[in-house]
């Protein structure tokens, strides 16, 4: 019998031999710990969470608090946001009526974008999920219809977040794609000079800290019509007038050059996504719904994260708002008089607090017993030498929480803020 | 100044220019026809829509049943099922706890997992949608990762749904990608041969009304070690006993090299996905859930989607989903006793009702001027000369409206089933 063939891949986007053989040591190393895999009760009243499994480290009906949770203003358990839920599933009898949207549409997620669309001050495209969005409109930008009909080159930073990276591979089926450094201004610039058209695909606030230079960008979408795809996620409701995120608060005249994926899972506190576009024409708006991949099939944004959004948007419209926002920098500012991170001073809901290799699993697991979670992230996952603790603040966190996590986490190496440790003068 | 650079597509696996080129028209032709873009009141009480904005021919507040919509069972609309979702909501107190399910999770998507795992004597993964696991699985699959650890020759069906054929440059990054012709057996096993393993992708049912070859399929699994990909959205609920779906229904016995995606938002009637394995390993479901894309993002399927899902399950271990299933099955005779169709006599909910290029599009809007949404398909998105309206049938559908809709068919030029018509006799 001859021998049959085996393949050589062309990796040239992704690598799931070395994402996987990486990755999943890394996973395996902190369920063994305790910190992965976890199943827990989430009593939405205190906000405190119950382990329903025991695990070698955690017994079955520990509690702790989640200082790794994306809700940062805690809407998701805001008694109006639920009961939105549930009117809007009663008004409508159903979740969902399955056909297109181009086709037949019940008016709720219409509902919801008219109301976002206000808040925004914007034109809203509604998404079952972010990366939905970002997986139905890269290719769009890719091919020109989502644009000046000029296929551009494509460039994502190399720290876009892994849901706009997968789509790499589709876009480079329409156009070129590179990948840039981190906000490489420059290069970004370069390429305006050289291609006809540039599309610049990065976060706008991204997951482990950072806010992408939006003016800067701004000017080169002025002085080239430089296109850009940011995801901002992580900074809609926590940050902004009316919880508009850090794109809109600070790009000074967002055009049709400038769309924005935002989810509505994070602080926003419900579930789905939104586009945020401006100045789109109706043809555009048509394309981006009907070829716009899952935006055009047969499941919409159900009508419970419906009206849930449609009630966390009246929120977003109050002094409320406004108070937990600041809640949520109140509990930052006492984290960052505790412990000492690169990002201390930053509205930023998220910290990495810096740790060994060594012992960055162990002071993981020494903080979950202390009854709070917080991620580790180590090599392979990071580069060795740069290993952590990510913890993400939240408006519902108490003080008492926050000075008790402060505690442990110094306890288990982290370096207490202050005036800079000796050996850093040296 | 320099020229600056435009870019050619490669074109390979995909063409928006070209898509769009075609599809736009079609779309357009369809609205202005007042057969898209329409938004319209569902009564969950009488299944009766009622347009809410007017058009050129459907002034608003006109009242159509829709024929195009794939809740084939009307489960989306049981009471059951809406206060299934209401009390999920009430008792987890939200929506979603947004972190990877990897790290920390609450236990309503596990609980939706258990269950219908139990109904359909599988190992169960869920999604927010059948897109998003099948844009995480194919990659997995690609790379051997999901599968024997060899790198498969990844055969797509011509007719796969666009949610998988979207997917063909992510999986051509990992290893090599080709589009057979439909349910090409003959290609498949050749491959199989050639190969040291391959893998299929195609629908178990789709939307145009046919059922993959399982059995045969199942012979060549048997044989070769092929893996097989499904998508049995459309036959989830409605085919089977305990609405198992066509896939398993006929697979003399599916294990690790079966892997089936099934939509709860058709007729299980609510909303989000599941995996449906067999005999994986707890390491394979590990690198499912930590690698398989979205499936590990921080945003799982709401608890509303999760409690609507309980309650559909419970209707699946009733008697009342097989007397849901034969109102179906009696309502697709009855219109087949009236309507010729090549999809007579089958058990599938879709139909195709034949119509000339010239006509088909004023037929679609006569029809919906008399009460009946059913949607049209024609040139330039099918062949010319194959144009029809397409009919979905549901348990919900009175005997009257089927009458009625049969009846305003023949007026605008479908073929009246029965004995076959003169021509066809020559």
């Amino acid at each position: 019998m001859t021998e049959r063939q085996t393949i050589t891949p062309a990796h040239r986007y992704r690598n799931n031999d070395k994402l996987i053989g990486i990755g999943n040591e890394f996973w395996d190393m902190s369920e063994r710990h305790g910190l992965a895999g976890i199943v827990a009760d989430y009593d939405a009243g205190t906000g405190v969470l119950r382990a329903t499994e025991g695990h070698d480290f955690i017994p079955a009906g520990h509690e702790f608090v989640n200082f790794s949770c994306c809700s940062y203003l805690d809407l998701d358990s805001h008694p109006e946001v639920i009961e939105g839920a549930v009117d809007a599933l009663r008004r409508y009898g159903v979740l969902d009526h399955c056909i297109a949207r181009s086709r037949v549409q019940i008016p709720a997620m219409q509902e919801l974008e008219i109301s976002l669309g206000e808040l925004f001050g914007a034109q809203v495209v509604c998404s079952i999920a972010a990366s939905t969005a970002t997986f139905g409109l890269l290719p769009l930008i890719a091919s020109g219809h989502l644009g000046n009909g000029t296929r551009p080159l494509m460039i994502f930073d190399k720290n876009a977040h892994v849901s706009m990276a997968n789509v790499k591979p589709v876009c480079a089926d329409e156009t070129e794609v590179v990948t840039s450094r981190h906000h490489d201004l420059d290069f970004i610039e370069d390429m305006c000079k050289k291609y006809a058209q540039v599309a610049y695909v990065c976060d706008g606030s991204d997951s482990l800290g950072g806010y992408a230079p939006v003016k800067e960008l701004a000017e080169l979408q002025d002085r080239y019509g430089l296109l850009v795809y940011y995801d901002d996620s992580h900074s809609l409701s926590a940050y902004g007038e009316r919880g508009i995120g850090y794109v809109r608060t600070h790009h000074p005249a967002p055009d049709e050059r400038t769309i924005t994926v935002v989810t509505l899972n994070k602080a926003f506190g419900t579930s789905g996504a939104a586009v945020v576009l401006d100045g789109q024409s109706k043809q555009t708006l048509r394309i981006i719904e009907r070829f716009g991949g899952a935006l055009n099939y047969s499941q919409l944004l159900d009508t419970a994260s419906v009206g849930a959004g449609l009630a966390s948007a009246e929120i977003h419209r109050t002094d409320e708002l406004t108070t937990l926002q600041n809640r949520l920098y109140g509990n930052i500012e006492l984290f960052d008089s505790l412990v000492h991170t690169d990002q201390a001073g930053s509205t930023f809901p998220i910290r990495l607090v810096p740790m060994s290799d060594a012992t960055v699993i162990e002071a993981g697991r020494r903080v979950i017993e202390a009854g709070f979670y917080v991620s580790p992230v180590f090599f392979p996952i990071v580069a060795r030498g740069t290993a952590g603790l990510r913890v993400m603040m939240r408006a519902g966190q108490t003080e008492q929480q926050i000075r008790d996590l402060g505690k442990v986490l110094v306890e288990v190496g982290a370096r207490p803020a202050g005036p800079p440790a000796a050996e850093a003068l040296r």
